[in-house]
């Protein structure tokens, strides 16, 4: 409402601009009109909602001077063609995850996630606090693109098994579907991983294509009915501990916006990334209540074997991809620097929190 | 930059106001100037200079409409007298953290930390999404204040004490400085608990007035010198396994403000709250560091039969609390079953992940 009054009484003050030229300096506050591609279905919960509510948050700090029309995945692109779409300028800014863009710059993967890595409150203490954000913007700044952590999914599920596993002879020879690093972690191990698009697994397990599916964790997986179509939900943690959201800014784009807007952007943002983790830790609990309690849903645990080939192949799959890009081996040098400098003290807070709660019975 | 530019044009625009009343309209948009009193000592580190930081970040996304003079604890009134202050309008906002005003709103205690209760991530997710904002709107509300969580310390250590403890034995009689319904639930077992600002620690520990001290965490323990009066740092979480930090703005400021000035405070509370969280979590790792390596501080965890009297007498005080106060029942019955609904999914999640980074040796 306030909004609408000032863009009404800023139209008027347009007008009146011949007669009274020192005010209407004031009143020629460019305004922008953007296309948000996303790699998420639209409105899809969390994900999609999260890309809208973003991308109201800029509309009412800028007082109407951004506006953002959010796509789903395939309205203007495809999932997966988000980063060069934004980076060509098709569209002014995209809402995706870093580590989707792997194949083309390596290094993005561990803006997202890394197996065995940083926590949620880890990785945006790297990002805002440890040299992080600049590593980023180096990197995509490289291709014409400033990003932004702009919300996070908390902890990720291991995924959906059609069959139990109960040790490392188990996982060989099943398809799964798990992107980035860690589905080479998977190959490693005797695994046979693919990535597709969240839209494509439910039809995918369901036809058989796939065995096992990572997706994200109760609140995205119910969404897409995975519970329907495969018997046991593995919630062992590993592969992605936390995985952050990002949106990107054509970089010309950026440049071109006044300081205060930028400001709207980076805050808006910041204020983004708590306000989604916080809905997924919400939904997650509530969904994972309805999948136990009324869908019948058996919970597992990866078996103690798996975890640790996973571990040691995770290691290995980074250790290479370090030793071919010079861009990762500086970023994972600086991450991996950082998540030793938090661990004493993250084992003596939250971790031992958790521990002692359990221990007291409360 | 930006910023300024805007006022200068604006300021031209009210003198041209004569000649184009339209626009005049447009440019007549309020300004206000606000004092904040804090319960911090001024620029105290991540506490006043988060104060500070909240004050910039609404002054930046207002574009100057807001200013807010940040007054350390004791500059305009006293560290403990902020609720008052604001509720009577002698400052129009402050600083602070909702257990500290107990002895007047008993039910307070519940929006900063519960002992045993929340984690930072649970805790904004009742905020956020379980109707906890709501509970303490109404809370406050009847105090003439409008509340919004602000910041938070995340986990804090049991704290400093000047001899060892091996057996709840070893706690009769310790004069310990501790605020809240955790005082009052080590009063239970034997300790003797005052409330003192933070200011006044480091003295009473040195003189011999305190046995003992829970302050906050690392980086602000290590701020007041606390490791140089004091040898053993108890680290167990248990008090406050999350403090969220509050702005309060006196209601008829806040009714007063149009629309689009209370999104920007909201926004700009919700992208503080994450941006204090997260630099407790970088320094007090930073700082731990320092207190163990290079002043050679002794990390000590509370026995198990302490932990263990500590969790019954808090659920006992907890208990008397909610029996003798209506407000404390109705607030406390949503914040339990929140906290009992997030169980599940929370130890699944990051606590099943701390576990499993450990075992694997990562």
């Amino acid at each position: 409402m306030q909004r609408r009054q000032f863009l009404k009484t800023a139209g008027i003050g347009a007008a009146g601009a011949a007669a009274a030229p020192f005010v209407s300096t004031a009143q020629a506050q460019e305004t922008y009109t953007w296309d948000m591609v996303t790699s998420w279905p639209k409105n899809f919960p969390a994900l999609g909602t999260g890309a809208n509510d973003f991308a109201q948050r800029v509309e009412e700090l800028s007082q109407g001077r951004i506006r953002i029309r959010v796509h789903g995945a395939g309205e203007l692109v495809p999932a997966f063609e988000v980063f060069d779409a934004v980076a060509a300028g098709t569209a002014e800014i995209g809402h995706s995850t870093p580590y989707y863009w792997r194949g083309k710059v390596a290094a993005s993967q561990f803006f997202t996630a890394v197996p065995f890595g940083m926590t949620t409150s880890e990785l945006n203490a790297w990002l805002y606090y440890g040299g992080g954000q600049e590593l980023w913007d180096e990197l995509y700044g490289e291709h014409n693109l400033k990003p932004f952590a702009v919300g996070n999914t908390g902890p990720q599920m291991a995924g959906w098994f059609k069959k139990e596993i109960t040790s490392l002879a188990d996982m060989q020879g099943i398809r799964l579907r798990l992107p980035g690093l860690a589905g080479e972690a998977m190959n490693r191990i005797g695994v046979t991983t693919v990535n597709l698009p969240g839209s494509e697994i439910f039809t995918s397990l369901q036809t058989g294509v796939l065995d096992a599916a990572d997706w994200v964790g109760p609140y995205n997986d119910m969404a897409f009915g995975l519970h329907q179509v495969a018997d046991y939900y593995y919630t062992s943690v590993w592969n992605e501990p936390t995985a952050a959201v990002e949106t990107m800014i054509n970089l010309d784009v950026w440049n071109a916006l006044p300081e205060d807007l930028q400001a709207v952007i980076r805050e808006a943002a910041r204020a983004s990334n708590l306000a989604m983790y916080t809905e997924f830790t919400y939904r997650n609990a509530q969904a994972l209540d309805t999948l136990v309690d009324e869908h019948g849903v058996e919970l597992r645990e990866l078996p103690e074997d798996v975890m640790q080939a996973l571990f040691e192949a995770s290691q290995a799959v980074i250790q290479e991809q370090v030793d071919n890009d010079e861009a990762s081996r500086r970023i994972y040098e600086s991450y991996a620097a950082f998540q030793r400098a938090q661990r004493r003290f993250s084992d003596i807070s939250e971790y031992a929190y958790l521990k002692g709660r359990e221990n007291v019975g409360a």
